[in-house]
């Protein structure tokens, strides 16, 4: 079977997934994008990536190119043409193609693309063996709260870690305090147990996983602490992790070269991902009932 | 006539000129691309243009395409084919089409496209007319020597400044220092009748323009001081002016709504016009004999 791509109102063979050279995105980095989770063919966190896109949208003022019923429509058709059971859809939106200027078009239409792929998600041996992070100085734009296609900061950084030998980049601010890493948000279990990650602002995107993971530790009584923290507070932690939308709740067993508590994935970050997991099956079940109960239907 | 844009390794009409969804220019900004002025169907300043390019690459650790001659070649051929004799030439190249992943694909291929077309250039009118600039705080990433196609922030600025009645955004760094426009940089000239703008660093791109300024300036006796420089200078200056490869020199006559010096491009800006015009003429006209004499041959 050949991947099927959406691009601009039609669905193509991967191979043929083409846009314009002048698609904004191309020249001018002018778009925005999701990436969402299919567990059991269930699209997780759906809605709150689809806010979130608005939002990136309506900071950009790129006009939306369809309603969210019509977009979740695209987005379920996809999987069921790609038979993504367990992987990822990645959603990009971009001011269109026009003629090159660096503002806005008058007119224009939003260029609208869409891949899905089977990829293989959390697992324990993968949360058994953890993850290293290097620290870098975050030189991202002013806006990483928006989540726009302009990575090449983040692309630097990745391979910065990857040279290391590391997974992922943690980035320091000027005051030498981390943001957020280069594709996921960063986090540490403090002397009393409570929770920190850096609060929302314009200098780290607001994870959809960071929104689920703060929901699930009020629910089990984690105190959290949103406020920034330096890398020597890691270094200090008996804990720390990172979250994504395809790595969950992933230890961060090193930072630097340097062991984080005892090198182990800790107890705190433990419960976390447990909890983090059972929401997951919990929303892919409901969503094989329901999917179930409309085949019946 | 239709227009032809060059697409890796093809001429191809504009229309058709695509790029996969999967190209990281597309999804990542993960790619450069340089202007090149045409005029009177000679590339101004190519070499140096090539020579930035090379730099950028490098910088990004992006593969050459192919090499400079050949690149000079395809640049020509596709002037001959647009019929371009005064206009742009627009050149990007990217890291290439591979599965998303933030960090550098093991084995990739950069592309290469490059589209041109007829363009006014500067003109007395213009000149005399000057523009209008806003100020904004500079959000760009922290590699602005690096001419990446990473340009949302350089969007939203210009599309600000088009929206306040302006021309042009100078960025202020934090210490409320211009770094440059968000397409062109930034010069004053200040009490002595000296020249001022931003030194070369990670702040500002190195302008193939702003070089050859330099370069007339001192063999004018024009003193130069590259140093940062704050809006309340700007206001306070007798002259103001941007340049770039497409406006040339262009007189600076208002800043965030006040007027600067008199309030009509001065003196001193006007020299540099008229040397830098002499300089592109005589750069075209040099062509313009190279190709009849290798007609001739």
């Amino acid at each position: 079977m050949s991947r099927i791509a959406y691009v601009n109102g039609r669905y193509v063979r991967h191979r043929n997934a083409m846009v314009h050279v002048e698609d904004r995105g191309y020249q001018f980095a002018d778009g925005v994008y999701e990436v969402v989770v299919v567990h059991r063919g269930a699209l997780i966190d759906g809605e709150a990536h689809l806010d979130r896109l608005d939002r990136s949208l309506r900071e950009l003022r790129i006009v939306r190119p369809m309603s969210r019923a019509a977009l979740q429509l695209v987005m379920r058709e996809l999987l069921r043409r790609n038979r993504v059971r367990d992987g990822l859809l990645y959603l990009q939106v971009t001011r269109g193609v026009a003629r090159r200027d660096h503002k806005f078009p008058l007119v224009i239409e939003p260029a609208l693309v869409m891949t899905a792929r089977c990829n293989g998600l959390w697992s324990e041996a993968r949360f058994q063996k953890g993850v290293s992070v290097i620290s870098l100085d975050d030189i991202r734009w002013g806006r990483a709260d928006i989540k726009s296609v302009s990575l090449i900061a983040n692309v630097l950084a990745k391979q910065a870690a990857a040279e290391a030998g590391a997974y992922e980049a943690w980035l320091l601010d000027r005051d030498g305090a981390v943001t957020e890493g280069a594709s996921s948000n960063a986090w540490l279990v403090g002397e009393q147990g409570q929770l920190v990650t850096r609060g929302i602002g314009s200098e780290i995107l607001g994870g959809v996983t960071r929104a689920t993971i703060l929901r699930l530790a009020a629910d089990m009584g984690v105190r959290v602490e949103e406020r920034a923290f330096t890398i020597d507070e890691v270094r200090m932690a008996s804990e720390a992790f990172l979250s994504s939308s395809s790595s969950a709740v992933l230890p961060v067993l090193k930072i630097d070269g340097g062991t984080i508590g005892d090198g182990r994935p800790g107890p705190v970050t433990r419960r976390l991902y447990d909890a983090y997991i059972g929401y997951v099956r919990s929303l892919s079940e409901t969503s094989e009932t329901r999917n179930t109960g409309e085949r019946a239907g």
